[in-house]
């Protein structure tokens, strides 16, 4: 049995300083660990940048093969980001019959099935609970939690970035731009959002979950993604009036080896667990059989909480190695089963419209015209009265169950009306979950 | 390396069944395990009761000493409850080698820290998953998914019994009687419901969950306990006016070195997310370094959640037997600290009181002279305006964090005052979390 596990540090920036931080002040006999853990080595090109935390100069090297060559070091833990470099390290860690631990959710969601089978041919671990809703433990929960389970369905308020933006226009009246310059000024989005803003950083995440949940890799780019870039204050303002929050939802579902997913803005019930996340925190929610609903909740990035859930990952590695059941769990999915992806046109949802009309007799028999002749159900509408006639009036229609296809088709008649002066704003409605 | 892994059932009541029908229909492929995981034998008193799932009679003996006995059985899952017989199975099975899965939370809580040493003894796994929040994988989150973590604090509404009481008293202005009736006729209370309603079941997993979580053992009657027996209607509506509910918690905080916890009837402002905690549900909000804020949700009980949590334990153990690393984790708390318990009178919170008082003048200058005399800060008072006089007035104050000593002092003169028609109702208010 070894008495000390080796970590080499790949990456040192805000997660990495983070992390080393933590790995520097482990005390193995306090947390009741069975063995040392020890971080020898660092490689970072800027070894005397700035740091959060004060990280020993003598750790680092510019030099990340040094790491990958020295037998002593048992965990590569690579937080450098991309898919470049990235993918190299991890590879020729895993070849090495060093075990990984990663952060890297879209490096994981391109080649993550790949990496899995070099893991498992070179037997060793390659953990990633960072890469899924920062600290949140939801990898080690569905992977070792819900083994039992056949899950039905989840969702998941997966980009702290976004939520942020989102919480700001629902809870403070802010415009999107302004919303994203906050988010900008509090750490919560990068200079360049539009990665986050456009609903790729929730994708990779998506992506990681079903094939956690499901045992089923779905490529990226299959995935139907829409982003909350442009939403309107006015349609925050009319969801929440019918009770709902507005979340960019990340969320699959299973039934009858068909599987349905998508990542698009999403109005949330407000008497759900989900509309209560706010700010920048993360949650998904998992329904199966037979543990029923869950949800697991928290800070989704940062160095902090993404510290914590590498950290983590690397002390439940040593684990494995001191006891000597490295690959005691298979790196995804717990089930094998095969789905076919639903096309996003025959996914049957709820719709929100929203329209800027004119003030004048035959508005709404217009438009409800438009959704009967194509069998689509209206469960709510609202037209405000005012005192006076307006130069416009806001018209929401809440629609029963319908396919996507038929909703889109709806819309292009719809925007035809001569009584419209914006173009339908449809939001896709929470149902079956 | 073994290729099955034979599970001993002793207890087929309801949880029993459940755990029964999920073992008879795992598929070991399907779901990745890496050997078969077979249910041996199972001992009850009732072999040939009703149950809810349909178990082959020749599974049953009466006789649990044939499942001890068995060389061939691998893990021990005890599902009788009580501190009787159970208790007898455990240590039994502990020291024949065998590994044990319990939901036994009474029986934890007061012999928990002599099974963990007796587990560690024989190089065995105790896992006791469903002994807490039913199906929620809160244990495991604490021990594997928190390894790096310093906790600082944790609240949980652990008794589904008395949040779904709560619930109907707080959505559909139920009094408490009818709450609990609705309880038991729609299953989430026994026909003696008291062991719930006086909060000992909350006080047992407090005892597993400060163990896990600050690596302590507190004898469950050290713990100040308060239950929902009697909670007014009044007060509920009150509070809900504030913007709280009131939760029944179980909660702990640690800070230089001094533990505080206890069980009670608490306002839980309506912004946080164990507000929106309803019905029979489960959650345990975690409040650590550097992983910050988390949360878990779910069944806290139930045949299906709790024979998910139980399964899951079997899963996890038979990974550990079949790679060789059984006692891969130690039972209870990874930090090991000296904390002093802080006893109720010391410790500082802020109090909800409601009084029932005369309508005329100098009511509120004579109960807020009380406090004032001790030095406890307002935050609020509500006394309702009416058009004419009434026989009485209902005041609520909020108060400023102050002693439970202190508090209590103040209630003793409160309650001498002659403008009060009834004795003062305090209530616990959240704060410090």
């Amino acid at each position: 049995m070894k008495k000390s596990i080796n970590i080499g540090l790949i990456g040192c920036g805000v997660v990495g300083t983070g992390v080393a931080n933590n790995l520097l002040n482990i005390e193995s006999a306090e947390r009741n660990l069975p063995c040392e853990i020890k971080l020898k080595k660092i490689a970072d090109l800027y070894p005397f940048k700035e740091r959060p935390y004060k990280i020993p100069v003598d750790l680092f090297t510019t030099n990340a093969d040094e790491l990958l060559d020295d037998p002593e070091i048992d965990i590569i833990v690579e937080l450098i980001g991309g898919c470049g470099f990235a993918l190299k390290v991890i590879k020729d860690a895993l070849m090495r019959k060093k075990s990984v631990v990663t952060a890297n959710k879209a490096l994981l969601a391109e080649y993550g099935q790949h990496l899995a089978a070099l893991a498992k041919q070179n037997e060793v671990d390659l953990y990633y609970e960072a890469a899924v809703c920062g600290g949140i433990p939801i990898i080690k929960s569905v992977r070792e939690g819900l083994t039992c389970d056949a899950i039905e369905n989840f969702r998941g308020i997966v980009n702290g970035t976004c939520n942020y933006i989102l919480t700001r226009m629902g809870k403070d009246g802010m415009a999107f731009d302004d919303a994203v310059k906050a988010a900008q000024q509090n750490g919560y989005a990068e200079a360049d959002p539009t990665f986050d803003l456009m609903g790729k950083d929730s994708l990779h995440k998506l992506v990681l979950l079903i094939a956690n949940c499901f045992g089923q890799w779905i490529k990226p780019e299959e995935i139907y993604t829409e982003g909350i870039i442009g939403l309107d204050q006015t349609d925050i303002r009319c969801a929440e009036e019918l009770g709902y929050s507005i979340k960019l939802l990340a969320w699959a579902r299973a039934k009858d080896n068909k599987l349905e997913c998508m990542v698009a803005p999403t109005l949330i019930n407000k008497s759900s667990m989900l509309s209560g996340v706010c700010d920048a925190y993360n949650a998904v929610e998992i329904n199966g059989f037979p543990i029923g609903r869950t949800l697991y909740y928290g800070e989704g990035a940062g160095m902090n909480a993404t510290s914590s859930a590498v950290t983590a990952d690397i002390i439940d590695i040593a684990r494995n190695i001191y006891s000597g059941s490295v690959g005691r769990l298979p790196v995804f999915a717990l089930k094998k089963e095969e789905y076919q992806l639903v096309p996003a046109p025959e996914m049957e949802m709820r719709y929100y419209l929203r329209w800027k009309t004119d003030d004048r007799p035959g508005v709404i028999a217009a438009l409800s015209k438009e959704l009967t002749e194509r069998e689509i159900g209206i469960s709510s509408v609202i037209l405000h009265e005012f005192a006076k006639a307006q130069p416009y009036s806001i018209v929401t229609f809440m629609t029963r169950e319908t396919t996507e296809a038929r909703m889109k088709e709806a819309i292009a008649s719809l925007n035809k009306l001569d009584c419209i002066q914006s173009k339908t704003v449809m939001l896709r409605v929470e149902s079956g979950f």
